[in-house]
């Protein structure tokens, strides 16, 4: 009866470098957003990153960022509107180009990073991106941040949206996340995170960080790749959500 | 009878650069090339080309080159044929959002100078490359060399070929083109070049320059819009093309 | 008596890509901020920009930018103070190796675009910037805006300062140019501009938007070089200082 | 009386990429080869770097390489001798303005990868990039491969040679290194290795692949820090070489 996703990042690697446990996440993740080369992941990593998950049977989501690989898409760039859309279908398109190679669908598409954030909050910003979206592939799920600017412009374009939610970060009451540099913002208690995070699948209720109970939708919950601490998190979160009756599946099986 | 497309290459221009006069030279041409982002071109050039060439109605190529914009990609890199056969499909798939996006079908794919030129001579990087187009769009033609590895290995693959050969350069016997370098590489005499292009078309023959008579087969021409000399030649010898009974039209329409 | 410098970005260019009318504009100015590689400007571009400078007998001075070609250093990122410090660092270097190889002393630095307009503004990213040519080379003079914390932080960390000001922008009451959005930004009109320029020169004042006399350090005025237009703009505004009595000279003599 | 340097490349890192274990493989070396931004670092790595050589007491060396960081500089790129000798410049200058800072002296230039190969063989290259050094700053050691062209190009520049050795790769008679791909082209024993290095050092002599006794230069004996095995070899070369009574220092001891 309830149901959640479990989504993580994915083919960061870049060249010589590598970044994420990809094969061990994988194996506890539900979706994987992929990078598509501008904040993160190059040509070679998309096509193995895409081969992957497949193998490991996992739904496979377009990770758009900014054109900022120095900065790992974490900087805030003022680009306008159109350059967003355009950066968004750039990217979307070329790894659609590496699902179609191997046969699988692309699920969704997730914004990275300060591309993520700003969408989440600038509604001209969220419609142009969306209907970036909507112009290069009207199947594809949106997932973005619950409540925000960048779900209602997804809906408002007539696409499918997956409402994420984040276990380890406290909440405002106005829906956005606490700045990860104020006091408070991080849960850093492993079973609190966890018991949070299962109240909002299955009472769809978080508190936010001034103690008051607010509604939330959590179709996805957002976890990480990047380190074994990592990793046995996301192991236990979905051995408790299962315990708890919560079915782990994909978006598309979440939202149908 | 008598058919043949005019190719350019366009939307070259990157960020606050811009180069070509891609609105001129796109009345005279029958197919476009659009650069993807790795040697030239940007997300915004390629949204703008892809609407400007379905404004004027042109078809669309995907114009893959090696990832090197300092160098314009007409510098050899040694990359592997995992790597050239995931850089196509990439910066195909780029496009093809744009193209997606714009309700236009993507015709052709047609390589970048160094990569081009690559791909012409060696047999497994043609094979890696025609595989990765047909992995991702296997509607698409080739466009490549007359002659060429390229165009073997994109028969090889199952997918339709289209033969480019060049007015204004000169052919060795087995079909290659006299580097720039050499003496007598460039056919300089306007009148000389349009001539040999009209033999090409409609005896599929060419004097190379050792003297000697060649069969190729010319379904594309390959001509240039970056400045008003190149685009007064493109109109001329579309003229000239047309007065000999040739028809000026796409690759597709060359093909059937 | 009366004594300025013009100042203009050159070396632009990048690649096959061209911009900039620089061996034209070099004639009328005499202190010439050359892009470093990161927003405009590449390694080749570097060493002939600094011949050419050389050739015409013109100062030259590094211009860091952002790291984003794709948008010319012109949009905003939220880099950190420490990022800012080692970005100019290691720009201003690049630049010394060309100037230090042709035997010219490199006059001067001037920030380009977004992150000179966020060191006007920002006191703890001047503070970290200046500092960093400090390190680099204090005999370096800091080309700023006129009244910014830029200069402020520039004199703190004890280097020469330069005060630029602008022909053709309007100016708030605090010192800083009215936005290019709204309305009443630019002055348009030619002889206005340079009678503004004349009496910021001569008397040091300025009326701001709101019809307020304003003090002003005018050391440097900033024009442009990228079009015939401005070509010819640079050339008359020389002219009516020179017949004014107003000296133009580098920035070194100005400050002298 | 025997002396020889350590030499391995470091600072290659780049944003939230991290590479080597440059702490650890600092503590053996004497000789440190920082990367300059185009196959790898970044501004802020090269500043982190110079300052960690700096508190380990580490010579300091800049370490240019192709412009290819998606290929980490491995791949050949066929670049002229004059965009050759303007990326080594650009690069040379950017990390003397770290090494400036930090109030160190850059000791020497030794290129990176592909660079490094095509310089060695390449006569006009090595001719280019030496000159290139020379007019940067010639008080530069220039470090490469013992017996190639890029040491003679460098002696003919009137500039300091460094010639280094690989305790862990096959020779050919004319010097050049065997290629990794053919057999027999790495020496996989460690005691091997050491004991071969060791006769470099101390008889200038080595036996090429084909048995014969090759007479060799080893001012530095290039080493890898990028896990832990290489460490441990580090640490064991550098015991061995003491215990033989060779003095393991900076290479400007060792040429002194």
């Amino acid at each position: 009866m309830y149901k959640v996703d479990l989504n993580a990042d994915l083919g960061e690697s870049f060249g010589a470098y590598t970044i994420g446990m990809d094969r061990d996440v994988l194996k506890y993740i539900t979706s994987a957003n992929v990078a598509c080369g501008f904040h993160a992941g190059d040509p070679l990593v998309m096509e193995k990153t895409v081969a992957l998950a497949k193998e490991l049977d996992t739904r496979v989501g377009a990770h758009p960022g900014f054109p900022d690989l120095m900065g790992f898409g974490r900087r805030n760039m003022t680009i306008s509107p159109e350059e967003a859309k355009a950066y968004v279908k750039y990217q979307v398109g070329a790894l659609l180009a590496f699902t179609a190679a191997a046969g699988v669908r692309m699920q969704h598409v997730k914004l990275h990073g300060a591309f993520y954030n700003m969408s989440a909050k600038d509604e001209r910003m969220a419609a142009a991106i969306c209907e970036g979206i909507r112009e290069t592939d009207d199947s594809l799920i949106v997932l973005g941040l619950a409540g925000s600017a960048h779900i209602s412009a997804a809906k408002e374009a007539g696409l499918r949206v997956a409402s994420e939610v984040f276990a380890d970060r406290a909440y405002r009451t106005d829906g956005s996340l606490v700045p990860r540099k104020l006091p408070g913002a991080m849960i850093h208690d492993r079973n609190e995170a966890i018991e949070r995070t299962i109240r909002m699948v299955k009472e769809g209720c978080v508190t936010t960080i001034d103690g008051v109970d607010m509604p939330i939708k959590a179709d996805s919950i957002c976890v990480h790749g990047d380190n074994p601490d990592a990793i046995g998190f996301v192991k236990e979160i979905r051995e408790r959500l299962t315990a708890e009756g919560v079915t782990v599946t994909c978006i598309e099986d979440v939202l149908s």
